[in-house]
């Protein structure tokens, strides 16, 4: 049988959260072993004019906020990116857990063809549901998951690719 | 209507391999104008023990492969992971979109139940169709892509995230 909407873009987002949690409690405890500022992590970037850690957090969030909203019609409750620290780094990603938990498949499932119009300031971008969750959601929640984990490695926390897969 | 195997995965290898060529494509010419060595591109890492570049561009070739492989039953030719040069790359790109072009989506439908077995060298992971697209391909694929892509902005190539997601 193929496959629905909510099995396409939830267990994913629950997976990479999971890992994602994870990930960010080992490099918090190696942190407070090795002596480091744990801001020295959080606010660490792969490049001068990329975004830090807390965003790629922040960002992978609001991929999967708006792929409930977008698809499902579920308003998110309010994440207005004032984390600081790991432990807001976790409040933030058990927020978006709890609400991934409550979404019903049966509000996702059939809006394949739905439009979904994206705004940014100089253009729109039109998608279908399906075209959204695949050519957008996806790349994108993987994009931040990967670029918190490759920030870690960066910065010499001993994580391994296992770390970012996760388990379903 | 529910989103088939086929459709799952290799659109979006091909979208993906698209945004790689293209950003390898102006990042070989940036590395021309800014009289920079190739190589210094070509063997950069995020971090001494990650994957260079040119290995990047191999595992999610390797991605594409074994997914029309293990789904589909299709043999990819061989591909033996000999690229030096951002022409190497572009070549092994090329091959990887020749096979996926190929292969037709009736061979990878339908087989969202089928047994995937993963061994390495410590163990096995068991998969079916389903969970083996969504919850290791998918994942391995953006994780190549993205690490490609950020291997570059480390280096100061102009990238920005349209070059990353690519058009459909």
């Amino acid at each position: 049988m193929a496959t629905e909407l909510y099995d396409l873009t939830v267990p994913a987002f629950l997976r990479g959260f999971g890992a994602m949690s994870a990930f960010l409690t080992k490099s918090e405890a190696w942190a407070g072993e090795q002596g480091i500022d744990p801001a020295d992590l959080l606010t660490a970037r792969l490049y001068e004019d990329m975004a830090p850690l807390t965003a790629q957090v922040q960002r992978a969030s609001d991929s999967a906020k708006f792929t409930v909203l977008r698809i499902g019609g579920v308003e998110a409750p309010a994440m207005p990116d004032e984390e600081v620290t790991f432990a807001d780094l976790q409040a933030r990603i058990a927020k978006t857990v709890d609400l991934l938990r409550w979404v019903a498949p049966e509000a996702m499932n059939g809006q394949e063809d739905k439009p979904v119009t994206l705004t940014t300031p100089t253009r729109s971008l039109e998608f279908t549901g399906r075209s959204y969750a695949l050519g957008f959601v996806l790349p994108n929640f993987y994009f931040h998951l990967t670029t918190a984990y490759a920030i870690l490695r960066m910065k010499g926390v001993p994580l391994g690719k296992l770390d970012y897969l996760g388990r379903a």
